[in-house]
């Protein structure tokens, strides 16, 4: 590129970079300080969790289904029990919901960093930036009886569009919604990170809704009651909310102080507080018309970093990406044609997480293959099973096998930080989505190219395990493959 | 440097960005980031507390007073009783305390961080920066035996002086006094935030005196006892030290040790152990004089960032701007003619807030005047009244509302983050300060111009609440002012 | 300063600055904001601990010895009792192992960032780097059966030389190993930093082992038991793995999973899972030849920022400076003829403690001399003497003494955040190793030059203690040395 100056300009570059030395030595240190830097943007991805214990016994983990659903008027939400050591010595909760085809899921907001994967379906969101500018018009105005319509005109903040694949970024305290205008059900499945410092106070999960009657009707008959240590009294549990979901918040004020705070009738009130509203918090609603750029794939690639300066509070805050697809095949981090294929969304492609501390990793491996045995130095993984089904083992310090058994589809895995798993698929192959509690996990392996063996000299491994060095060889290049392995010889 | 430019460079422009598009790519890289940077700057503002409980239990909160009082020579000090749901779970403590006119709060550190903020009168203070020199000189000094006058100049640390409506930024483990030299009482609150990261220890409130003996004669009289847990051991309960003080830190020591390592007297060692010193901790100091430059309005700004370079420490840290004035009406950041107005101290006016993760707001309501109803994403709230009294209503999640009260001058009111509270001014008005857990609270708003309701399609509205589009109208339009809301027509 | 410019050049400064005004106001923004970033570093400097308790009583510290043993084939490994109230408040545990000539301690992982010192010996140690390319050859190639020589030439990664007197930064999840390739043994002290929030999971350490059977025949009888607690079940201990310890992480797996992963015969598997190997962690190793650059003192300062420019992943991660030498009396940061030295490893001079969070301080006492009374305002320490006694007291809030007393070789002491310390050499003079939980940590000092009470005015200290301006005097201005102190004239 250096090819494109003007000779003249060649005799300037000494004095330039001197220029440059002096008067903005700021830069030029930092541009020094590279191995500083490294690891100050390392230490600045810690997570620093709510550890709720000191000591956890994690002798035994488990592949388990959500242990509680509520039925709503346009589709249901179903909860895992965070009851257990692995739940609570990794500070997490999981739910899964689904939304009917012109469901509308009411605007809420909840007390812990979120991440959503969408396995199924399309639709839209609102999700409210406090302080940003209504940038969008929609085309609901209406006459009013003086029939000013322009005056009308509504005004609202950003809408996007999502659609299965995406990983969706929710932080804590902001109000979203999601309306599904599509054919098909949406079928969502979330990490809440009650565990994360975004989140102040306590490891409950505690959702705000802005409207609607939280307590919905309850259908646990399909559900084995596994929660008995929670009726047994608030030791060492964590309550949820749900058990005792009475209002939406403006239900929570006097109505006389609310009407006059946002100057409405009281009737309008009533109506905020729905105290008598039976539909749930995923409601049907016929009639919503929303406007939405056309959408297209490309989108997000003009919002990405790179484009469009430092315009301010609206160019960073209020339009800030907060999804990523991560399904197609093209976005392959890792691919391996008879293994199969990795991706993974971090801070590095998704700056939002930074501030959330959460990242995810969507999997697929194919028949019979194999991911390397691996541990994460610096991450919980909660693992959703999205399609086919593998045979997992993970171990944990003194060669411990903690777990070793069949998983299948719609199942959570959580495994703690360092401890190593090995994933083979079935017949039918393997599709997951792994949550991690770092905006930037770092992952070991040990076996490939890229495991901790290969870095070790043989002689070392010669007299680690007794080896002849022929045996060392074998160990340390026999699996050349990185990651994601095709099926064993031995299979 | 720069004469070695030739003249022809004007025509340099454009390949000299190119240049350093290719030589400074660091920087370049950097300006590119816009959207990274800003979401790992509001990352590097996340509070890391140690969150006392996995499981708090707000039921419901109390505007409380001081629930204990310690009578000194030259003032008194109080502090709330931090046993209780709402301050265990935000992880703080809260004094306050008075400075007679010519009193002296005694050298000590605390081990945790504080903000405080200055109800009343007008003093001087010094705060110790390790390492830093001794940049000021004093008139106080005095002709030794010998005649040698210019040898015994005393010099000492910056001196600073402070005033009723300042907001002061106190480090953990720096040591710091404060003498009143004018003729009215000080009066100073402030939050000890215990629960903050750069307290490494434990909750407990721990005091370090370099002088004095810190055991105080109680007067406990006005107080109502409410610390019974407290006596029946330790389970839970946040003991204080003030049961068990005894003595200042030189007290701890042996005399002799300390006599080598001072290399004075231990008749100076008796005094500075002050084991039979009853003057309490806030002494009257008549003699007390300290050479300070004429005290300017704006002498801050000299200090604020983009000013003076990079001078090394002693530039940054030694001459640290620790103060801010919140009070003087043009410093509001809202103002509403016929609500009242907002002034907020944060890390961007204060940059050593950015160390402390804390931040303060300062607010006035007018007679009837409303607030919108509220909540902040990323930090708890601790509201101390300074004048007048408001009716306030708070809502956790599932709309359950844990407070309902008038509260008044001399109350604090501790909210947990994303709980939603409303202010109603009295006749009389309402004025307060309140102390937040993060360098840079985020707030969102339910009502108004700003709010979240504002922010969504009129449709979502609609479908949501049961409303006809007029409804949704009034809802999202009809209360146009922003925060501070001129008193409804309903009232 | 720019008047001086020739004024061929004036007619670019306009456009120059223009052009960096409007490219480049990222970072010129930057160099404006010295104060603020100043505190943003120091907030970044932060440890966010895993707070074991919130009321940690601590009425007496104890200078301990290790409290169990493991003898091994080559070595033997100590740890000290961590089931104690200082131990579980400051959230470390702390061990010492001794390898001998020809020793290998084997390739393991730990749990939580470690601090490394090494008291005596030198020796090499592989820490392998996830995802670096192994740039090390080595002279191990051996002939194939079929004869093709190169094509077996063994790579590995990086291999490093340490010797006495280096401080090794050790983070979580990464492998290493270690070997002594001399004729003496090696002994290291290590603080392993179970409370650093680059653990994520609890305060257990926890060791995952590559190879080997970690179980180890024990040889407790030179112990004291002092553990009762600990058998006596759960509540509130902390259980070691030592007790429980059963296999390498590969004796975790099913043998025919693993076999197909790594595509090895399951007679090699057998070797890998170690489960017959008697030799326990520290195993000899006559034959291990290693291939390392001849060593050079100078070495690591090519390594350090300023050199080397931004040449991506394997100029700053992998090529890591992960070791200092703090004992060259050259090394000093602090030195008095008289009194002793002190030398510092922090974030400035080893970037990667800034990841880790930790510091070390090396202290020398000469005969009698005697260590200012300090705190560590933002980080506890845990102090190892590595060479003769000292007396040492300890003082707490309320000047309570919590410690006093002489202190020997190979004790260790742990120091709460913001206790003072004064520590007195006795005739054979003093050398410790302190760790501390902040990657800068910052001291305060109560005599001496650099003391709270110099940065004191004269007047302050007269009203504070009832002093004569004599007595003020002699306080502020006798002891005129820094930090570390000769003996008294009382002494």
């Amino acid at each position: 590129m250096l090819s494109k100056l003007p000779a003249m300009a060649n005799s300037l570059l000494l004095p330039l970079s001197l220029v440059l030395m002096f008067s903005f030595h700021g830069c030029i240190a930092q541009l020094e300080l590279s191995q500083r830097q490294f690891w100050q943007n390392l230490q600045e991805q810690q997570q620093h969790r709510l550890r709720a214990k000191t000591q956890c016994r994690i002798e035994r983990l488990n592949a388990r289904e959500p242990s509680r659903k509520y039925n709503y008027d346009a589709g249901h939400y179903e909860i895992w029990d965070s009851n257990s050591e692995d739940f609570e010595c990794a500070g997490i909760e999981f739910v899964r919901y689904v939304i009917q085809p012109k469901g509308l899921y009411l605007p809420h907001y909840i007390n812990a960093p979120g991440l959503i994967y969408v396995t199924e379906g399309s639709g839209i969101h609102g999700l409210v930036f406090p302080g940003c500018a209504e940038t969008f018009e929609s085309d609901s105005s209406f006459s009013s009886s003086e029939g000013h319509e322009s005056r009308y005109r509504d005004r609202h903040q950003k809408l996007r569009r999502f659609r299965n694949g995406d990983v969706l970024a929710l932080p804590q305290g902001l109000t979203y919604w999601i309306y599904n205008d599509k054919d098909t059900p949406i079928t969502i499945v979330a990490l809440v990170d009650v565990g994360n410092d975004n989140n102040q106070l306590d490891l409950q999960f505690r959702k705000f809704f802005l409207a609607g009657k939280p307590q919905a009707s309850q259908s646990q008959g399909e559900y084995r009651e596994s929660r008995r240590s929670r009726e047994q009294g608030s030791q060492g549990g964590r309550g949820r909310e749900e058990e005792q979901e009475k209002g939406n918040i403006f239900a929570g004020f006097d109505q006389d102080l609310l009407a006059e705070a946002l100057d409405v009738d009281t009737q309008i009130i009533n109506k905020l507080q729905s105290r008598e509203d039976e539909r749930g918090v995923i409601v049907r609603a016929e009639k919503l018309r929303l406007a939405l750029p056309e959408f297209e794939e490309e989108r997000e690639r003009e919002r990405e970093p790179g484009r469009g300066g430092y315009n301010g509070l609206e160019e960073t805050f209020c339009s800030a990406k907060i999804r990523e697809n991560i399904d197609h095949p093209a976005r392959a981090d890792v691919y391996n044609p008879r293994g199969g294929r990795l991706s993974t969304v971090n801070s590095h492609s998704l700056p939002i997480l930074s501030y959330l501390r959460l990242s995810a990793q969507k999997g697929v491996l194919y028949k019979n293959a194999i991911m390397t045995p691996h541990w994460s130095t610096n991450s919980h993984s909660a693992m959703y099973v999205t399609r086919g089904s593998a045979r997992i083992q993970v171990v944990g310090n003194n060669g411990r096998r903690v777990f070793d058994e069949d998983v299948n589809q719609g199942q959570l895995l959580v495994m703690p930080q360092n401890f190593v798993v090995v994933k083979k698929a079935s017949n039918e192959g393997f599709e997951w989505i792994t949550f991690k509690t770092n905006n930037n996990a770092i992952s070991n392996q040990l076996a490939g190219r890229l495991s901790a063996i290969r870095a070790m000299p043989i002689d070392v491994l010669t007299n680690s395990y007794g080896f002849s060095r022929e045996d060392a060889w074998d160990l340390k290049y026999k699996r050349e493959e990185a990651t994601l392995f095709s099926p064993g010889s031995k299979s």
